[in-house]
C-alpha cells in the first residue's frame, strides 16, 4: 500500500505556510491526515506537518482514483499530494488557523504509508497517562505542545552558543569514558573489555577536564554536555542530562556572575520578550536560610521566616522551649488571609512538613470576625501569645505555621519545603512571573552525621573563601565557599565556584575531606600534578539545560521538554532500556551476574 | 608563593592584541611565562595567552620587589602585571610578531602561580613522543598549534550548526543510555544498577532514535552526537567519536546530497577561502572498485586500475592466466615516471600488497635510455608483453604494478591501497589540494564467509533500490542500497543512506540478515510497530567530525584535533582510565570480574 517517493514529488513548502498569496499555484504538500470528514459528494483531509495543518479538498470534479483514495484515508496516514491552491470560498473560511482561508483541490495524490489507530489522539493537551506517552513517545511528539516544547530547546540552545561565541567563548569537547573517580553521586561505569577489570565511567559533568582547559590556556570554554548520574531518581532527575557547561580563566566571582547576567538577559529577551533587570539581587546562603529557610528561594510570594525563639525560649509549653535551650530555634511563616485554611487542610500540611523531619507543626489563625483557633496557644501565656502576634506583625485573617525543633536545619527544611507548598495551594506559583537571584557564600562542607566525616557541598575543587581558610583545620564547618547558585522562582538554575589552583590548598582539601595522600594521589594525582606546571586562577558555573528549558517555557516536568526521557526505575518505556546484553558479550568483558534476584 | 586575584586585577585585554595604539595606557595582563630574559640591569618576560605574547619589561625604574620577582620568573609561572604600553625603541621592534612594536613596562606584578619545569618546551612543532605529549595533555595542549587546531574545531562546530540552523533543521538530543542491539560494531554495556542483570549500551550512533524523530514529525533534524564503539582501535580510530547527524523527511537521496554540498561549500569557503564547485562529481561503488579499487578513492592523483585480464587470460603464465580462469583478474596501475623506483623500493611494495591479501606483485619498468626489466615479461610472449604496454598506454620511463588473484576483491583491495602508497612515496598527497566526491549505489549486503551469511554494509534500516528489490530473496548479494559517502582526498568524510520506512520491507530485510521473527521482534519490535503508524520516507547522513576537522585543517592524526583523546589500547594516558571501580560499586551493581588474566 505504501508508496515511495520519486523524483517529480518536490515539496513545495510546509503545509502551515500556505496563504491567499499561493491561489491558483500548482503545489505539493507532504504530511500526516490529521482528519478526514466525508460529507457524501465532498471529502476534506487536514494535513498536518511540523508548522500546521493545511486543507486538501476533493469533488466530483477530483479523479475518480484519488477520490477513492482519499475516501480511504484515516487519520496519520502519510500522504503526498499535488493540486492547486484556491480560496475556500466566503462561508468556509477558518479565521482560527493560518492556513484558514485556502484549500488545496487535489489532482494526484499518493499514499506514503498507513497507519494503524493511534492509541491516542494526536492533539494538544491530550489527557494520556504518563506511561502510554511515553511506550509510543514517537507519537506523543507528534502533539503539537511537544513538538513546540523540542523546537524551543533547540532554540533555546542556539541562543546559549550563540551568546558564548560572541563573547570569545571556545566549545571544546570532553571525554564520556573516564577515570572512575567517585566522590558524591553514584558514577555508571562501562567495564573495559581491553582491559578486564578496569571501568570506564560515564562523567557526572565535564568538571576535571574543563579546568585541565583552563590549565591549557583556553580561557573561556563552553560546552553543552551530557552528564550522568546513577542516582534514586525523583521526579525532576534524570539518569541523563544536559548541562551548559562554562569556565573562565583569571577571573573572579563577580566576572562569571556578570557573563551569565548577560546571558539570562539574553534568553529572557529573546525567547520571552522579558526585559530583565540586571545586575540581579544577591543573597548569602545564610541570609536566604534565615528569611527562607531554602538556599533556593522562590521570591514570588512572601511567607518569610520570622524566628520567634526569644518569644518563647521561657515558655511552659516545653515543645517550643525546649527546642531553643537545646541548640535548635522555633519560627513561623505567616500566611496573610491564611484563615480561610480548614482544620483539615492544615492537617495536611502538618503531614507534609513531617516529611521534612518535623515533629509537628503548630498553628494560630484568627478570622475576620475575631474567631481564634490554635494548637498550641492554649499552653502558652496571654504575654506570650502575645509576643509571638507582635513579632509576627499577624492581624486577623492571617494563618501563622510554626516549627520548632532541636535542629536548626529541620526547621529551614520544613518552613521553606511548607511556605512552597502553601504558596502553590493558594494559586501564588504563577509560571510567568520570574523571580532570580544569586544565593552566595555558600558553605564549603556538609558534615554527615552517618559517616562522621565532612563532604564538600559543592565539590572538591572549590575555592575556600580568603578569611575562611584559616579555619580549615579548627572548624571546617564554619568555612564558606566561593561558590554560587542561580535560583529563578525556588529552583536552582545553575550554579558554579572558584575553583582551587593552588596545588598545596588543594591537598589541604582532599585532607580535609579525610583522605589520606595515598588515596587522593591515587584518584586525583593527575590533577594536583597539572597543577604544579602554572595554573591561571578559574571559576565556572552549569545550567542544568533541561530545567532552564522547562523553567522558561513555564513547564514543571522536565520529561516535556527531553525527546526520550526515562521513568524514575531509570528505564526507557519505548524500547525497555535497559535489556539483557549478548551473553557473548559478557564473557568478552569477563563480568559475571552475580545476583539476579 | 601563588596569590589569589583581587577585585583590582582586572585583565585589560588578551596579550596578542595590544598594538602601538595603546600606548601611554595603564593596563593589566596576565598569562604565562614563555621566557625570561635576565640581561643584567634588564629583564623581559614574554607573556602568553591563548592570543599570543606580549613583552613585559623590567628595568632599573622598576620598584625592587618587582625587579625581583621578574628576575625569579620561570617558564610556565603564572602572572599578573600592571604597567604602562610604551614604544620598544627603534631598535628593539619584533616585525615577526604582531605586538612586536610595544611592551609593557611593569609597575605592579604577583605570582598567581609557579611552575616545575615542564617535560617539553611549549613551542609550536616540538618534536616530542606522542606518549610523553598525551600524559601531560595539559601541557601539550598550551602549544600553539594546538591551542589553533582545537578553536579552529570549535569554529567549524560553530560554522556546522549555523549551517543546519539557517536551514530549518532542528538540534534534538538523544538518549546515550539505550537499549543494547548488536548489530555490526560492538556496543559499550552500562550495567544498571536498578535493574541488576540488564544493561544500557551506549550508542553507536543516534540511528533508531532520529529515525524515530523523523515519524514524529520534526522533518529536519541535526545533532552533533558522540558516539561509541568498542573496536580494536586502528590509528585514526578512537572508542568515542564525534558525529555530525543528520536526518531529514519527505526526501529523496538528491535532496541529501544537495544540502550536504551546501555545508561543504559554506566550510570551504568560510574556513579555507575555497570556492568548491558544486555539484559535485558522483561515481557508483562498482565504477569506484573498477577505476580506483577502493570505494574511497583519492583523487588527487591517477594511478587508475587498468583491467588487462584480457591480455593474459591466455598465457602460458599461470600466475595470471589461472587467476582469470578461476573467476578472478589482472589488473594493472601505471606509475608515470615510476621507472626510478630502485628494486629495493619495488620490493617493499610487494610487502605491501601482501598485508592486503595479494599473493605477490608484479612489476614492469623501462627507464628513458630504454633498458628494461621486470618480474614477469619473461614468462610471457612478446604479443602478450606487447599488448600489456598497449593496454597500459605504457611509455618509456613509466612502471607497472601488476596484481592477479582469482578473487577480485583481493586486486581491488591491494591496488587501491597501492596506489594511494606509490602516491604518497611520490609526495603526491597535498594536504591542500582538496578532491571531493559522492560514491552511490553501494551493495546492499556483505557475505561474510566465516559466518555464512549477509551483513548488512551500511545497517539494517537502509532502502535498497527500488529496481534491486526483487533480487532480495534469490541474489541478496546483488541487491544495491540507496546509501552514499562524501568522500575527501580518500578519506570516507560521511556517509548516509535513505531509511527503509515500510515496516513489511523493514521485516524482511531483518529475515534476509538471517534473524528470526522472534529475534527481531525482541531488538528491533518497537521500530517495526512504530512504522505501523504512518512513517514519513526518510534520509540522512552523518559526517565524522573528527575526521572532517583533520581534513579541514590538512592533519593526518585526529588526535591532533581532540582535546583529550585515548590511545590505541583505549586508553587514556593523562587520568590512567580505565581504572579499577570500587568493590562496594561493582557488588551495588552485582557484577563480578570473572578473569582479571
Amino acid at each position: 500500500m505504501s508508496e515511495l517517493l520519486d523524483k517529480t514529488d518536490k515539496r513545495t513548502k510546509y503545509c502551515g505556510l500556505f496563504t491567499s498569496d499561493d491561489i491558483g499555484k500548482n503545489v505539493c504538500v507532504m504530511g500526516w491526515c490529521q482528519r478526514q470528514r466525508d460529507l457524501g459528494s465532498l471529502i476534506f483531509i487536514d494535513l498536518r506537518d511540523r508548522t500546521g495543518i493545511v486543507q486538501l479538498s476533493f469533488n466530483e470534479e477530483t479523479p475518480e482514483d484519488v477520490y477513492q483514495l482519499a475516501f480511504r484515508t484515516r487519520a496519520e496516514y502519510v500522504i503526498c499530494a499535488k493540486g492547486i491552491v484556491r480560496h475556500r470560498g466566503e462561508g468556509a473560511v477558518n479565521k482560527n488557523m493560518p492556513t484558514g482561508e485556502v484549500e488545496i483541490a487535489v489532482s494526484e495524490m499518493k499514499w506514503l504509508s498507513s497507519s494503524l489507530t493511534p492509541p491516542f489522539a494526536i492533539v494538544e493537551d491530550s489527557d494520556v497517562r504518563p506511561e502510554l506517552r511515553l511506550k509510543y513517545r514517537y507519537l506523543d511528539l507528534r502533539r503539537p505542545d511537544m513538538q513546540n516544547n523540542i523546537m524551543a530547546r533547540s532554540r533555546i540552545t542556539k541562543l546559549v552558543r550563540d551568546y558564548f561565541d560572541e563573547n570569545g567563548f571556545i566549545e571544546i569537547e570532553t571525554p564520556n569514558l573516564i577515570k572512575p573517580t567517585p566522590e558524591g553521586a553514584r558514577d555508571y561505569l562501562v567495564p573495559s573489555r581491553v582491559h578486564p577489570g578496569s571501568f570506564y565511567a560515564l562523567p557526572q559533568s565535564p568538571q576535571l577536564y574543563k579546568q585541565l582547559l583552563m590549565l591549557s590556556g583556553f580561557d573561556r570554554y563552553i560546552q553543552i554536555a551530557r552528564c550522568y548520574r546513577d542516582e534514586d531518581l525523583r521526579a525532576d532527575r534524570q539518569p541523563e542530562f544536559t548541562q551548559i557547561d562554562e569556565e573562565m580563566s583569571f577571573v573572579t566571582q563577580d566576572d562569571i556572575i556578570e557573563i551569565n547576567e548577560g546571558l539570562l538577559k539574553k534568553l529572557f529577551k529573546e525567547f520571552l520578550g522579558i526585559e530583565l533587570q540586571t545586575p540581579l539581587p544577591r543573597m548569602t546562603y545564610a541570609q536566604a536560610m534565615e528569611r527562607y529557610g531554602s538556599d533556593k528561594p522562590d521570591l514570588r510570594f512572601g511567607f518569610e521566616l520570622i524566628n520567634i525563639s526569644d518569644a518563647v525560649k521561657d515558655s511552659e509549653f516545653k515543645v517550643f522551649s525546649g527546642a531553643v535551650a537545646d541548640g535548635g530555634s522555633v519560627r513561623a511563616i505567616k500566611i496573610d488571609g491564611g484563615a480561610s485554611f480548614s482544620r483539615k487542610e492544615i492537617d495536611s500540611l502538618t503531614e507534609f512538613v513531617k516529611t521534612y523531619r518535623a515533629k509537628g507543626l503548630a498553628w494560630y489563625k484568627q478570622t475576620m470576625d475575631g474567631a481564634v483557633s490554635s494548637s498550641y496557644a492554649k499552653f502558652m501565656t496571654d504575654e506570650e501569645n502575645k509576643k509571638i502576634l507582635e513579632k509576627t506583625d499577624f492581624k486577623p485573617g492571617d494563618l501563622l505555621l510554626i516549627v520548632g525543633d532541636t535542629k536548626n536545619q529541620v526547621v529551614f527544611d520544613s518552613l521553606g519545603a511548607l511556605r512552597r507548598e502553601v504558596a502553590s495551594r493558594m494559586g501564588l506559583l504563577k509560571p510567568d512571573d520570574y523571580r532570580l537571584l544569586w544565593i552566595t557564600e555558600f558553605p564549603l562542607l556538609e558534615y554527615s552525621e552517618e559517616d562522621g566525616r565532612f563532604y564538600a557541598k559543592h565539590h572538591p575543587f572549590t575555592m575556600p573563601m580568603e578569611e575562611d581558610i584559616r579555619y580549615l583545620d579548627s572548624d571546617p564547618g564554619r568555612v564558606r565557599a566561593v561558590a554560587y547558585d542561580i535560583v529563578i522562582n525556588g529552583m536552582e538554575a545553575g550554579g558554579g565556584s572558584v575553583r582551587i589552583h593552588v596545588p598545596e590548598l588543594q591537598e589541604k582539601m582532599f585532607s580535609v575531606l579525610g583522605m589520606e595522600k595515598e588515596e587522593y594521589e591515587n584518584k586525583f594525582g593527575f590533577l594536583i600534578e597539572a597543577y604544579k606546571y602554572g595554573a591561571p586562577p578559574h571559576a565556572g558555573l552549569a545550567f542544568g539545560l533541561d530545567r532552564l528549558c522547562a523553567l522558561l517555557m513555564g513547564i514543571d516536568d522536565i520529561r516535556d521538554v527531553i525527546a526520550f526521557p526515562k521513568v524514575q526505575n531509570a528505564s526507557e518505556l519505548m524500547t525497555g532500556a535497559p535489556a539483557p546484553a549478548d551473553p557473548a558479550a559478557l564473557s568478552e568483558l569477563k563480568i559475571n551476574i552475580s545476583d539476579k534476584e
